[in-house]
């Protein structure tokens, strides 16, 4: 359409397909923490299955309730303190962003909206807020699958609240909020690189999360597992995973749930967002391929497993590279890091770290891959394009830093836990089961025969939400 | 854009975006039926999961079929009947909706279209046919977790086709449909506080259905839990839901299909769906807290069961409030919903029904909770805001309206049903498991090991489709 | 709008609500393989879930790889060859579709653009290919049911490359990609009654994949079956679904990505998508009841396969005629579809193939019937309708001409992989259990006791990615 048919002052207004799209797209990512808790519930044992899907869900629940309180504040308020943190009080409570919303870009409602990329396209900000707080959500809970079978059910909350405060809303501001890894004049890349008008000359890769979502929650789990120490049996004994087809399930899910992460991180339906999809998608077909090969060549059979954990690994590679590379480069990317997180799940028993659902093996080093590797295959600016070293240069800065400062906190945190209200479980209640000891229940009951009229039992407890008064059973024959 | 640039006489068109938002709205609200068919399914024990699961996809086949021949036009055809019910012959099986339009409003291609909330957002009144049907669809369905394992399937389907027809499409249209329970100017609300221009002064608020599908589903559930009668060995043995991850992925993907169902009852991608879609997850989070806390404090436990039902509780409470809240109200609404219905699933055992799936302690507390809730928490109207108890006051009228016209419509025909074909299987067939003597299936077979091939059976029954002629056989070691 | 506003050249540009459409719907239909390998692993034995889905896990690896490559270029590009197929060369790694896109049209950005109704509705070309990438891997895994339990997975995967290339991209270039089985002037309905203006008069109905998908599949499971054999002890030994919570499950998931494959096939969220989305429920809905109607008369019980089967049996059906039906005469061919494919599925015994999960009894039988029933359903030039026979007879021909394409060609690959890398596995592997022999893994270790920490094992093998080198331990007491 004719821009001149535009009045001259027009008022921003929500793009509604934006919206729409956005809306959609948080609820994919919303969906992928369950779904996460299925892929990491069927890795572990039948006896805590449990306590690994409640710490995904026990994530949700205070996560989603920081972030409206004082994350979104910290992530994205303005006065930002040394390119690091927002102000924690600036929109504590969304104060500015719903209501009142003084000071606030409006629409003719009255309605906060935002353009995030300054490509106006305007999106009402507490739809921003949301998406934005499915990340933050599943960035805790992929931490998770470091430390299963064996904490504390109550510190993992509490650990969850200190993370997402100490160490995601920092990073999330540093890359995205406009601090020290974005593309500011202000940041690392402008300090190496120079700026422009304000704006790095050298605009740091991560189009959904490479650095903020998946190092991040990558090297946490390391160091958490390094804190928590190994299960009790860890390298000497079986540790299967109970339920495969869960975990496939909850591969499928979290596919699904990407596009949303990795498409709707555009925040608008355009060219780019489905170029987006495209290479999320492709992208993760090669990461099957890639570790399959791996698992062929090594030990003669492809497992399940690894076709589940390449669909993993392949989703985590592509996100911060998504935008930035051909269907082709995705490929390339995807199959490489399908291959080397397969040959990467390994590393901890030889260096003896128990990472017990691969966090570090998949998250860690595809997310690396995924953020460094956008420095050679990104169509512009990617070394194999022929353009030099710079942006590579930038892309391993913003992985080192980002690694580095999530590092130091998250020991900061876990041993301050570890000293006060402890991490590990008994060794006895490790042994019998954690789902028994914390959470009283167990996973299944699937005597499918009746018969069972005859046990007796007292009142009201005798009732599917009050299964911690009976006894554990287990599969019976 | 400025509105002068508009043609005077504009024929209204069919709003994309919105029919985008509303297509993929409509598309989650219909998963969340084989969603609920997981979380009751694997509420239940091992030997009836199929024949609960069955009561959803029953619910599916019968309320689609309906919905589309009377149910429409019953709750949304004109020619309303006291205020209480549409004329089903108006639009049956879509006249009027679909193909010649006649009398619909129409866009240029004659498409019949709909401007819902008078917002001039036109969409095409087909998909309001289907976004609708999926709530008739999962309201049903909700009504079966209270009568599980001992009912007759036929009897349940009939029942479906009654109760859709007879409860849920009045309920709906009163609501909805510019009824009793509307803020029409010969409604309940305008009857007590007036009307101005054909307005009630005080509007009532139900944004998703706190009245139309959880009091309606959950009353129902009640009085049908009292017809039907005690599960053999109620209160006294033991009755664990014998798959719990089935539980949590049936929660996740109710959530995840929730959105649809709240954000999407705004039917347009703006502004107020943005604050719906937050308010939505942030009641959730806090109900899951809530849930969490009230069972460590009471039983020592945080239990997965009841961080799921957490999640249903709050999800159930923030329906009818969704677009009146903040999202730090919602997180109060939600956290109380959490607290309150982990309180209320105990007082079946005291009282004696048997709701075994908890239909009245989730559905009908946390939708009471929600309904009136929002006459407390309403940032526009609520007591807790200043604005006095007319709002509260409607909000209970309309709660208790919808409950006392449910309960007897249930009773009714819960007590023909009981009176003609009757509702319970022999007691042999209960204690021996409603899957196989209902549909001659189990649930499970989950031997893995070969070795079967020396069986020997005959002939073309030996199918996964013709299980029907098979033994049962649970799991063997 | 009054078109006198717009400006004369307006260059085309991206439909922002099409582009969000699609690119929720394309995410839907990437869902279908996930929730087909969880429908199709329940119904196997539990010793082959496994392998099951990986089949469909592995032809999306394959698929989605070889569609970027060659797939789009061959279903879509020009240069078609005798109308039967495109130049692979043309856009070959989307050459022309991303990057520099000389020859195609583009937006003021750049990007690649189509329009693909001719509608004027234009999304960028590289969400066209995404979207369709996910149809070229749901076809390929439907296929998979076939041949359960018995097939070496390298021969799969090499059949997946194969197949998609050679019989895929062809049928969707005629149907879709303006080749013979068109309504271009050059097809065989403009051969049969003529064309004006360049197109057929009769054009051939298949609105969603009928035949590319359904009918191609079908008859692909059916040429495939009868290649590789039966199982050992088919039609003589018991093959019961192992878990039928995940037949359900995947049923779940596939009627909710199916939305996208049929509304989403109109490209764009209007009237005709809105009508879509009614037709596929309810025929959906109808079809659960006539296959249920069909058990109970004739085996006295309504089983939950049954419902999960009815729920695939309707939504194929629906898939060609979803565009052309009014809602009742949806639900009309919906519970046909369903009573059919309750019937059909018998017939394996009678003639003595072992397609094992019913590919051809629900997925050829529905497919035909979807197809051929739009000629006599269909408002505008179906039998019923008083149209005359013109359109059924197109319907035919395009349902056999696929029909026979796909089993020549079927028929030649498999073959040709049956002369050389083979297609089974051992008797002795097929009997222990192929998960055990393809994978080294098994789907379940249930046992919920602790108390293994006592179990010896040697080192780094004893994890979750590392099963292969542990022993099967299956359910034990």
């Amino acid at each position: 359409m004719s821009p001149t048919l535009l009045p001259v002052a027009a008022e921003p207004a929500i793009d509604a397909s934006a919206t729409a799209f956005v809306l959609i797209c948080a609820s994919l990512v919303l969906l992928m923490t369950p779904g996460l808790a299925l892929f990491y519930g069927g890795m572990t044992r039948a006896k805590s299955v449990l306590n690994m899907m409640m710490m995904s869900f026990g994530a949700m629940g205070v996560v989603g309730v920081v972030y409206v309180l004082w994350g979104y504040s910290m992530s994205f308020g303005g006065s930002n303190i040394g390119g690091i943190i927002g102000n924690p009080f600036e929109n504590f409570g969304l104060k500015g962003v719903v209501g009142d919303a003084a000071g606030a870009t409006v629409d003719a409602n009255g309605t906060a909206i935002v353009d995030v990329f300054g490509a106006d396209v305007w999106i009402p900000e507490v739809l921003f807020v949301g998406f934005q707080l499915t990340f933050a959500i599943i960035t805790v809970a992929l931490i998770s699958g470091a430390i299963a079978d064996r904490a504390k059910f109550s510190t993992w909350l509490l650990f969850s609240g200190l993370w997402v405060t100490l160490a995601y809303f920092p990073v999330a501001h540093m890359v995205w909020g406009g601090g020290l890894l974005s593309g500011s004049e202000d940041g690392l890349s402008a300090m190496l690189f120079g700026a422009t008008d304000g704006v790095a000359n050298v605009l740091p890769i991560d189009f959904a999360g490479g650095t903020v979502v998946h190092i991040n929650a990558g090297i946490a789990g390391l160091v958490l597992a390094l804190i928590v120490g190994k299960r009790l049996g860890f390298g000497k004994t079986a540790m299967r995973p109970h339920n495969v087809p869960l975990v496939m399930l909850g591969a499928g899910l979290l596919w699904f749930g990407w596009f949303g992460f990795n498409a709707g991180s555009e925040l608008a339906a355009d060219g780019l967002s489905s170029l987006v999809w495209v290479n999320t998608t492709v992208a993760t077909c090669a990461a099957i391929l890639g570790w399959l090969v791996v698992e062929k060549v090594r030990d003669g059979h492809a497992t399940s497993v690894g076709a589940a954990s390449g669909v993993v690994a392949g989703l985590v590679a592509i996100t911060p590279a998504c935008g930035a590379l051909s269907p082709v480069g995705s490929i390339v990317l995807g199959a490489v890091a399908g291959a080397l997180a397969a040959l990467a799940v390994g590393l901890k028993f030889r260096f003896g770290y128990d990472d017990s659902l691969d966090v570090v093996g998949v998250h860690l080093v595809a997310g690396l891959w995924g953020t460094v590797g956008a420095g050679l295959l990104a169509t512009e600016g990617g070394l194999f394009y022929g353009d030099g070293v710079r942006q590579l240069v930038v892309q391993v800065v913003i992985a080192l830093a980002s690694l580095i400062f999530s590092a130091i906190v998250t020991a900061v945190i876990g041993l301050a836990l570890k000293a006060t209200v402890g991490w590990r479980v008994s060794d006895d209640d490790e042994v019998a089961g954690i789902d028994q000891s914390e959470h009283a229940e167990s996973g299944y009951d699937l005597v499918a025969r009746g018969g069972r009229l005859g046990v007796t039992s007292t009142g009201p407890q005798t009732d599917a939400r009050h299964a911690d008064e009976l006894t554990s059973e287990g599969v019976k024959a």
